[in-house]
């Protein structure tokens, strides 16, 4: 099994004192949410051996090679500040980092540089509209950035009941050990699961056995740092995936379900590498890749961002991924000819698309999906397990609710919570 | 010395009357300049081990990595086609390039694949603005790319006089081989060569001869193709770099003068690793990079594309590149106190740049000289050879001339020439 080694940036536990009474003598900035997921990424060895936000050198080789000294990393991993924030730290050996009022982690020897936006958005997202949410981001964040070597003073713990879900790479290494797993393939996700997702994932459980694995284990990895708006929120899919497990759609005894604490960017191409890497780093040896993976519809023009098959061919040229063994995704759709080769089971009427008789099979878009969820119409039997699709319907109708509501200018009590 | 391996996509002497013959009867595409001036890039094996336009493998890992399978290739070699051009080879296995109505080349097994215009220009030059000269022709291209094997037909001649310092890789090894240099360093320009560039080229010189080297030469080596409009063109700059040579300012024998046939596509961090690996497959040991190479003007904002120290730190982690050995230049600005050291010689009075006497140094911009040139000027005794500046100011003066006699609506007799 793969136990990459892992460089993690916390604090040794004696030294959390003198550290945390260090950091409060520091010249501070305050981060924003998103740059504390990345703290967090960054602390728990996700991008190891990266020892801190990227200084320069590093960020130049990111963007222009998408690795750095022949370790794959697509994606920027640098924390922006503002002019002000500059002056105020101007000359420090070492500042200290600040999240909602808490110091965080100390940074050595920081490194300001500029902030190149729109180079770093087109070099990394292939265009550069701020319609595009990260890139939005990006370009309404501080005109320089900062590096330097971290050390992190605690733990992150985001108290919102998931956090038993966040483990780090080390901790999922020592799970699958635990398990006695001889294979990991790692399924990223930022949606319900449905069963076409599971009849690929059960699918490759099937093939890593007949290559001779004697337990294969599917690593089910949610994104939990921030999506756009318009995706379903952390709390409904882990509901869901619950649900996908107490069903047996995906087997528990076989199946590992943790968060993965990182931000998504929306960077196609470029950030399937990282989605990969990151995985590597906790110990998968496989990782399956879709269509489309960390797409998204384009800003602007009336097309996908990045052409559907780019994602898997820039994953398997990548350099630095060499060691983990990317399985491409089969497009399932639903097959209205299917009997389910399951009985009692609920992978149903999913199968993997035959262009022998395309007309056949029927594609339940994400935007179908919703519509179905929101006027209460249950979709084909077997699309989804049926527990699984009651939260999500639950949620879409919630929102449409909240929705209404806000339109008709009544107070919408629950639309933070969707 | 380094004599790389070059592929060479020639058909060899023996075989042209057949493949002459074979080409003349293929589905044809007609390629434009600047496509004809990345063919014979190609054909003469500059981007060597490259042996065609690129493949969409190709060129994700080109826009992606910047280099294909451990060889250095920054820059997309691609030639783009539009629909109709696309549904007139469907299904051929052989087509034949035409420019200008000639046969030029024979591409096998042609592959069609989209062209992600934006994503490319994003990539490549760190935005998408068309304002940009080469992205501007990017968006104005076909909508598909097509790529695949070469065999080229014929040697290129432009028949413009500056036919015999187009040297191919080979031709310009073989020359170096002959004179016995031991080192080679190369200087890419597609700019007058005024004393400063001077004084840094003889000081690299001197500095190999330091280091042991028995036989240093300089390829001087002006780029010969595209270039935007307000740009000296190469003949005039070919007048000049000869006053230069004459006046031995650079010295005859320890320089050879070429012409490189490619385009300039304004790319910066991105080009000038291009321009490198071209260099190093035509026998350069070393490559002098100065401030901002292939950079411009922002095409919308005020300040320049690129950062003006990314070039050349870009340039020395590129992968790929580490057989050549990067020389970084030192800024060199007209020092008001300087008093020549080479009595006789004209490298005058330009010096390099000491902070600790700012005020003394006089930096002369492009803008600056084409003010002088236009209004007859002569600029500060030393900053250029005086036979190459009556080349620089005679261009200048015609050039304003032809736009005024355009604006005042006459005739611009000399207008195509300037």
């Amino acid at each position: 099994m793969a136990t990459p080694p892992i460089t993690e940036l916390f604090v040794a536990a004696a030294d959390v004192a003198a550290k945390t009474a260090e950091a409060a003598g520091l010249p501070k900035i305050a981060i924003n949410k998103v740059s504390c997921e990345w703290l967090q990424i960054l602390a728990e060895g996700w991008a190891s051996p990266m020892t801190g936000f990227m200084r320069e050198k590093e960020f130049l080789k990111c963007i222009h090679f998408n690795q750095i000294d022949g370790v794959n990393q697509s994606v920027p991993i640098v924390l922006p500040i503002n002019a002000e924030d500059k002056a105020s730290i101007a000359g420090a050996a070492k500042i200290t980092l600040t999240y909602e009022g808490k110091d965080m982690a100390i940074m050595n020897a920081p490194e300001v540089y500029d902030h190149v936006k729109e180079e770093r958005a087109a070099r990394t997202f292939g265009l550069v509209d701020a319609g595009h949410p990260y890139v939005e981001k990006i370009m309404n964040a501080g005109d320089f950035l900062v590096g330097g070597e971290l050390e992190v003073l605690n733990k992150f713990a985001w108290n919102d009941g998931l956090d038993k879900y966040r483990k780090t790479p080390l901790e999922l290494q020592a799970e699958f050990q635990k398990r006695g797993c001889d294979a990991v393939f790692a399924f990223q996700l930022r949606n319900p699961v449905h069963n076409g997702h599971a009849l690929l994932m059960t699918d490759t459980h099937r093939k890593l056995k007949e290559q001779g694995f004697k337990k294969p284990t599917l690593l089910l990895h949610p994104l939990g740092g921030y999506t756009k708006a318009d995706d379903v929120p952390l709390d409904v899919r882990m509901q869901q995936y619950d649900c996908v497990l107490n069903e047996k759609v995906l087997h528990p005894d076989e199946t590992v379900l943790a968060i993965f604490p990182g931000p998504m960017i929306y960077a196609g191409p470029t950030e399937v590498q990282w989605h990969c890497k990151a995985r590597m780093n906790a110990g998968a040896t496989h990782y399956i890749v879709g269509r489309d993976p960390a797409g998204m519809a384009h800003p602007v023009e009336d097309r996908d961002m990045f052409l559907a098959h780019h994602g898997r061919e820039v994953l398997a040229m990548a350099p630095g991924l060499e060691k983990i063994e990317i399985v491409p995704f089969k497009f399932a759709a639903y097959d209205s000819k299917k009997v389910s080769d399951r009985p009692g089971k609920p992978l149903g009427a999913m199968n993997f698309y035959d262009p022998s008789r395309a007309d056949e099979f029927v594609k339940i878009s994400g935007s179908k999906m919703r519509k179905f969820a929101r006027e209460g119409v249950t979709p084909p039997d077997g699309y989804m397990c049926p527990t699984g699709w009651q939260v999500v319907a639950d949620f879409y109708k919630a929102k449409a609710a909240a929705a209404a509501a806000a339109e008709a200018g009544e107070p919408a009590a629950k639309k933070a919570r969707v």
